[in-house]
């Protein structure tokens, strides 16, 4: 019997660094191993989109556009795929139809070749659009579904939408497990389900590692049918970040399954990350595994910034009663999955309940969302809230599709972008402004300054290991020190007070 | 359908401080987690044995006989579970029989309840006097399968290894993967294999996570009908330890299979070790995952004692003609499983064979291998290199069961344990002089002195925690204080000479 190839996504260029790092990773960091990844024979190369291009402009001082150009230039034998929130592109709100039709050429044009299309609340209605870009230039669209657990999350469910994410042309079923939620019967269920009621569609499966139990995920989900799966190279793998791609090589090893990848290119890899990784460490959370998600329902990120804004307002000591009304706010807002932006907005809220009594103070943002601003969740809002929003904000509810709402932009946008200093006037800098109106003056104007590393300088990294040693040689005690003074020398014993 | 119910043994006590922090927790660091461990449900909790002993006396001035009175006492509803090294028990060399049934009935004693049998070079004769001697005290004796890789292992040959032990009394087998080296296919198949000879023999599991991908082979090994897995709370999990236990319980859940483990205590066990573990972080390895096992065939800690090896004499630009020289080393001495003590054994002989000239030196313990002083292997040894040793060393080649050579020698202990200073007269004494007979006079003597904790205190912490903050700062250049001497005040800067 011949084994059934698996394709592997390797995400180092891109979640990997998100979920470890901040996205800090500079580019500088990543060229050298780029031959190595092309060749390595994985299914595609995730390595923009996703909070990627915020980071470039914000703290790298590097053009998002350019970095896309250089991995295809670097990459030629490659599928090189991003991760889009679907009507929010890469930015935090709707954006009009027409800009979403151009962000998408742009990235087609520029080396694009997968587009992952999600939305925070699984609405198809704010992924149609992006997917449809994506048919027009011939590239491949992936419709996700954003995995979570809840009373009315059902593999029924998640099952359905993979057919109205079909029938809005995806090419493929991502299912994307960004809390590390997913464990291996579901993900059975899943993709068995897919395959089962609409033929032999292929299901890409994202899984992250927090919980230590995905790759067994992993494993049912092929068993099921998967074809491909994400992992990140071993050296860039574990924590909030993704399963290591070694492993998954180990593990089908023997099996019905197997993968085209190259040992030797993924050791490769995985050495040059393996020396890059530390530069970064102080942007690394101390996160090994932690499987209080799937009691708390609470993903890692999202109580750090509760217990954080707690704090700030002295009520540090009020986490457990947050953490109790979190489900409460979830279950009104219609359960939507805890994601960026859902997880903020629902948290923030919880906060604010807790602090200031229950919805007697909404948020902006969480009055939209429920007034159905951001889209549709599987649940029902509840009306009682929905009508405080409603009076707090003097905003009707809508049940259209939010992007509907939005009159055409574009022009206004060029217009705008055209008058900031430093911009080139191409649509990729109007689509960075578009993006990130705030932040984009300022890298228009430094963009010659050239791209930064945030990440420590091998000098740093010998100081910080000296100084290191220092500190667990522990020396706290008494030092004795050769002094000179007044052009005498003295001894001087300094011990702490 | 009912989910068939899957043991857990927690090694939280033994081996997952011995693979994570060089078996150093003091015991004071456990007593506060055992009500927990003793109500979470576990089949058993692995408290002692393996490198525990050796430990106790050597590190940590503790008496592992009372260690193990303290786990009976504080954990009177759990089944307490060891590692012993069948003839060798906790020592390093073989035992006579009578030493052995002391060992055994002592041990039984004083609390133990299953006693996992293992050998090296999975000879069963060197496993059963051990369980025999356990069978005699009506506890669980527990037979092990050392799970390698070579071309002569085969699951078939597992399989019969088991009858084996089973033919030898053990009440269970457990297969044992110290190396993280067991893929999900050969656990399926071993277990499967297994069960399907003997029936419903119960088999335990038991794998490290190095390789990042065991868990999978639980889930495998589970399937395939594996009654008890081995599992470390979360918070002394992962790298060279062993798959978290919470993460072995989500895995579960919704399949076929199920655990009886009380998830609030868990939690509790978990929060307290992570207050624990952060004290021994001098002894920890950097290793998270590591895969490189599989194409190289050598496990991470012989490496690394190699290329000290090397190093030492200058050549450690040598260490790819000694990782080239091990697996010929190992065919030549039949091969061995590459586990404490062959893995020193081979790996010190492949660092010879490259340095002097192959064969020219054989160490002491590589000829008594090659000449069957360890035992059989699944192998033919080379005969060529037996001749050498047997010129080299003047003694002859056995293929009987080397404890047959020895006389009984419990009389000589006793009277050899009797005449050091703070020996007790108990059993229990000459058996620790009998296992360290260099360790323990200098034990005995400073016994009264109570167990020492090597781990940091809650002040050294505090004090590590603002030194690396210091060094975080990295400030490494002069510093200017102004110092108060003989009622003057002066600015003085001092430097690092």
């Amino acid at each position: 019997m011949t084994a059934r190839t698996i394709g592997v996504t390797e995400v180092a260029l891109r979640d990997a660094h998100q979920s470890l790092m901040a996205t800090r990773m500079a580019m500088e960091d990543m060229v050298d191993a780029c031959t190595d990844i092309d060749q390595a024979g994985y299914w595609s190369v995730e390595c923009w989109g996703g909070a990627t291009y915020d980071s470039c402009i914000r703290f790298l001082n590097e053009d998002p556009w350019r970095r896309l150009r250089t991995f295809r230039e670097l990459m030629p034998n490659s599928r090189l795929q991003m991760l889009l929130r679907g009507q929010n592109l890469l930015g935090y709100r709707h954006y009009e139809d027409l800009v979403v039709d151009k962000f998408v050429e742009k990235s087609a044009e520029n080396g694009m070749d997968v587009f992952r299309v999600f939305d925070a609340l699984n609405d198809p209605r704010n992924m149609e659009r992006a997917m449809k870009a994506v048919a027009k230039t011939g590239k491949h669209a992936q419709g996700t579904i954003c995995y979570t657990i809840s009373p009315l999350h059902t593999t029924e469910g998640y099952i359905k939408l993979a057919g109205q994410l079909l029938d809005m042309g995806a090419q493929s079923i991502a299912l994307k497990d960004m809390a590390a939620l997913l464990q291996p019967q579901p993900a059975y269920d899943i993709v068995k389900g897919i395959k089962d009621t609409y033929g032999d569609i292929q299901v890409n499966v994202h899984c992250h590692s927090t919980t230590g139990v995905t790759l067994v995920s992993l494993m049912k989900a092929i068993e099921a049918g998967a074809d491909v799966v994400d992992t990140a190279v071993s050296s860039m793998s574990l924590g909030p970040g993704h399963n290591p791609t070694e492993s998954l090589v180990a593990m089908l090893e023997g099996t019905g399954y197997t993968t085209d990848l190259d040992m030797e290119r993924l050791l490769r890899i995985r050495d040059h990350f393996a020396k890059v990784r530390p530069k970064y460490a102080e942007f690394e959370s101390a996160t090994l595994v932690d499987t209080d998600i799937f009691s708390s329902q609470i993903p890692g990120g999202m109580l750090s910034n509760m217990e954080s804004q707690l704090r700030a307002q002295g009520a540090g000591d009020r986490i457990r009663d947050v953490m109790a009304e979190v489900p409460l706010v979830k279950a009104d807002a219609g359960h939507p999955p805890l994601v960026t932006p859902s997880s903020q907005i629902v948290g923030t809220q919880a906060v604010f309940n807790v602090l200031m009594g229950k919805y007697k103070v909404l948020t902006g943002e969480f009055a939209d969302l429920m007034l159905g601003y951001y889209g549709e969740c599987i649940g029902e809002r509840n009306p009682e809230v929905v009508e405080i929003a409603r009076a707090q904000t003097k905003k009707e509810p809508i049940d259209v599709r939010p992007a509907d709402l939005l009159a055409p932009e574009w022009d206004k946008l060029v217009t705008d972008a055209s008058q900031l200093t430093g911009a080139d006037g191409s649509d990729e800098d109007v689509l960075t402004y578009a993006m990130f109106p705030s932040v984009a003056p300022g890298f228009f104007e430094k963009r010659d300054e050239g791209p930064k590393n945030v990440g420590k300088t091998a000098e740093q990294m010998a100081d910080q290991a000296a100084a290191k040693s220092d500190a667990d040689r522990a020396v706290r005690g008494p030092i004795t020190y050769r002094v000179s003074l007044g052009g005498r020398d003295h001894s001087v014993t300094v011990e702490r007070a």
